[in-house]
């Protein structure tokens, strides 16, 4: 055994920094016995040193100035675990990696911004940069795509990496309840984060489908090319309707590579309710990932968490200490491609739903403008009414969703449309 | 980039030998980046140079002889494709290993029965020892074990890990037929290996799992101590009766650990209908990983096949071209634990199924011997019968296994008991 431990810093002292210290406690022997060595705590920062908290830290050496910690010549891996895609995570991080520090990161926003230079100053320095726990909390899913399907083409990965989204999307179907009141429910219940738009809004899943793009296809992490959708505007009427035809709303992010180039986006999508996306509850996480030969595989675990975020922080450490150093992303970062964006080269079949005037003739004028941007119907039903609008449902062949795009925009302008159409794309997974 | 090719000696052009060769040729420049070098195929050798394949190999160099193959000088990984526990598949792997060439096999039976001994070869003479492929098939649970959840106590590790077994479960139930005609049809598809017993036996997965349990829980592997039924002698009336009630039937491979030491089990078990393991279907596997901190992940995908085998016999490769070399079984071979056996510890519920006279007493005689051996009941149901024996089924309370056993072998010597009593397992996942 190497008598040399591994002296590891913690910067955030949050749930998951809090979860680390208290794995690296619990299973010491264990991770000793994998890892080949020890693997020891050398110091934490947090902003408040005097806190209550439900793990007592005072045995460790406080470094009130993260920085500080950062520079510590006693101090071979900076974990950091304060989150946030700009300062101070990235001057930390840029810092320890200057001094030769490895770092290891649970930080999403920061890697799908500045990841590609922060990997850059990794290799230069021969230093590792671990994130597997950005994405999909206790599911390895970053260390599978870099280590394990890396030799196959990947043509999709696709996956529900938000928990909070799927957690409202579930209580709204159980509890029959318009999503405003659910996101209410979630936020006093402390599911949200601060600023709802990262988990709402869907930017969180973005940079998390950002990342797995970059690793699954070889290509330069590209946030800004994620085209967005959160989960705001989804009414439980799509959610009733979809279930009746045997689908539930999920927040997909979707990540794709063709000839064109690659093409990334998060949004809800109608998936079959028996499928194993369907399936998902709660805060679990899915990734299906799709390789010229492997085919199609699944993972799925815990999203979020103390635990399971404090298991992929602690295989990072343990690769480290193992002497397992790769480039961040998998292969030499200047040789990562720069991917063609492609967004609406894809054929999907769409859940339409609009509100019409209830007139002789109306169907058939709506009929003829997708027909005209050449959108064939797969189903149509006009639902029951009492008043003068009809509700009317259509689930299109597979179509682009450019093509969709033009159409709806036509429709929503006619005199005999009552509401905005609403479309959503179905994933046959 | 490294400009030295690693060079690869293929033995066995059977499906997954010449997946191999198609992968690395049609993924070469993918592979190349990932590994950051390329790989190259030294020579191949089989049983029969002049063959009809798939596949044109004539441009390879040719070894009549495999041991010369794991003698050449030109060759630094011998990836074994033959299969079968014994010769000629061991002293390959010996004479490559002591050459000190690394070696990658999806030889399950040889690395449940003589892996220690080889990890202890490969660690002394320093290279690897990889088997990715020897446990289901794509889905990388080897690397998963080892570099990813490796900092977890683990507790269990469940899978269905035999896609014929679970094909032939699958198709009595679509096709509601008996067993014998059901595992012919598979046989007539070439979905069985050679000798029967190691698909429908459970010896495959008593293979898999005894490779699963030592990854998972850091102990010396222990092939022997598996018990082991396969799926023979299950009846389409239990796979009917499982159904009524909420389950299907799946042969496990079950491995625990608790204060007492490892279990591992193969056998067939109901799990609930709508769980992960009971919505599989056909050859595609799952294996579900319950850690201290990461809790419960799920694995899912295709068992078998070239395309998924090759898949993990190339991400080993691109390991051992990396440069990614560590003990066969993820800690110092040596240090294993050599656990202790404990099978008869757990507490499950069983199915039961009973044939007994219809008299007056019966069930009372039956319900008094359970009692008496501390066994309660769940559930019971006397079905429709024409005749004079009544089908009797009974879903037990968690209960011992020893315990059932002894109850069950009483119940069979009854005067009143006019089957073979049946005893399946419930799992609740």
């Amino acid at each position: 055994m190497d008598s040399n431990p591994l002296k590891v810093g913690i910067i955030g002292l949050g749930t998951v920094g809090l979860g680390v210290i208290d794995f690296l406690k619990k299973n010491k022997s264990t991770i000793t016995q994998k890892a080949g060595r020890e693997i020891k705590i050398s110091g934490i920062s947090a902003k408040t040193k005097n806190k209550k908290r439900e793990l007592d830290v005072s045995k460790f050496k406080w470094f009130s100035d993260p920085l500080a910690l950062s520079n510590d010549e006693d101090t071979d891996v900076v974990v950091e675990l304060i989150g946030g895609e700009d300062e101070p995570a990235k001057s930390l991080i840029e810092n320890s990696l200057l001094n030769r520090k490895h770092v290891v990161t649970a930080n999403k926003a920061l890697i799908a911004h500045h990841g590609h230079y922060l990997a850059l100053l990794a290799e230069e320095q021969q230093v590792s940069l671990n994130f597997e726990a950005a994405v999909a909390g206790g599911i390895p899913i970053v260390k599978t795509l870099k280590e394990s399907l890396c030799g196959n083409q990947i043509s999709r990965i696709y996956g529900v990496i938000n928990g909070t989204c799927n957690y409202i999307l579930t209580q709204m179907e159980n509890d029959e309840q318009e999503y405003s009141k659910i996101f209410k429910e979630a936020q006093d219940l402390g599911f949200v984060e601060k600023d709802p738009s990262l988990d709402v809004g869907g930017i969180d899943s973005a940079h998390k489908i950002s990342i797995l793009a970059s690793l699954a296809f070889g290509s330069r992490i590209n946030f800004d090319n994620v085209s967005t959708t959160g989960i705001e505007s989804i009414d439980l009427i799509d959610i009733n309707n979809a279930n009746a035809m045997g689908y539930r709303i999920k927040l997909l992010g979707l990540a794709s590579k063709s000839e064109s180039g690659v093409s990334q986006e998060v949004e809800p999508c109608l998936v079959p309710k028996e499928s194993l996306f369907g399936k998902l509850e709660g805060g679990t996480n899915i990734v299906m990932v799709e390789g010229n030969f492997v085919g199609h595989t699944h993972y799925i675990g815990p999203g979020a968490g103390a635990g399971p975020t404090a298991s992929s922080v602690v295989s990072d450490l343990i690769d480290i200490a193992r002497g397992n150093i790769m480039p961040p992303f998998g292969q030499k970062t200047n040789q990562l491609n720069v991917s063609l964006h492609a967004v609406e080269d894809l054929f999907s079949s769409f859940y339409l739903r609009f509100l019409l005037t209830d007139k002789p003739g109306t169907l058939a004028k709506l009929a003829g403008i997708l027909g005209k941007h050449d959108i064939s119907i797969n189903r149509m039903r006009q639902l029951y009414h009492k008043d003068e609008n009809a509700p009317v449902l259509i689930v299109t062949h597979p179509t682009k969703k450019a093509l969709l795009i033009s159409a709806m925009e036509e429709i929503s302008k006619l005199e005999i449309c009552k509401n905005r159409p609403v479309h959503i794309k179905i994933v046959d997974l």
